[in-house]
């Protein structure tokens, strides 16, 4: 993988996550939060850099550098502030990829639709879920 | 697959979601929640039952027929409520596959040794965004 620079916005449990994994595969990642005890999440490990202020401010993108992003991912809890910080990095900041965190699966198709990749965790859920089911009883019709 | 008898506690999004999709497979499915509005999000094929009320007390589950459950599902979005349901479904009413969702990744191992199957949405978009980035960047290196 190239050497990305990557903008993070909400560094909750999902968003420390991923700013972790990315800085240990070398990558240049921001982290922006509103609440500076959400830092905490971040590993000792993490040699990126953290924003402590509200992302829907185009003056703290700005602060984290998000027109040099090569990828802006919204990891939020609130789908209409992920939505909102992923256009601005669309439109504002011509940042190339832009992914985001979405609650509610019908707004999936609507942000394809706009340029952002949407990650929906209660999808993911829902399979994973149902794939278990499915190979629980598999096993017990095999044996 | 065979004919399960399910309860599912908690019919937010997730909730609602398994609830259509175990009915649709031809399940028996009760979905309790504690706010009868929580239903709206059940489909109109959804055939299975509805029970209003707090599923931390015996007696909601009781109303749930939980000692006939083949499996329960605990999809709140408290971890504490989750584990206590997925905990009172094996311990009190002997249920043999019981699976929660959970939200703190750091849970996982100890559910797993109560015999119950966790399931991090969390830990679930972690790797997709991953995924995204690494199919995305091996797209990119092969052109």
């Amino acid at each position: 993988m190239k050497d990305l620079y990557v903008v993070i916005v909400g560094c909750g449990r999902l968003g420390s996550q991923l700013a972790n994994a990315l800085s240990r595969l070398g990558m240049g990642v921001v982290a922006i939060d509103s609440s500076d005890s959400a830092f905490s999440g971040l590993s000792r490990a993490y040699s990126g850099f953290r924003v402590e202020g509200d992302a829907t401010e185009p003056a703290v993108l700005r602060a984290a550098k998000m027109d040099k992003a090569d990828l802006v991912i919204a990891t939020t809890r609130d789908d209409n502030v992920n939505l909102m910080v992923a256009q601005t990095a669309r439109t504002l900041f011509s940042v190339p990829r832009v992914m985001a965190r979405v609650f509610d699966p019908k707004r999936e198709r609507m942000y394809r639709a706009l340029g952002i990749e949407p990650v929906c965790p209660t999808v993911l859920a829902v399979e994973a879920f149902m794939n278990i089911i499915r190979n629980q009883e598999d096993k017990a019709d095999a044996s």
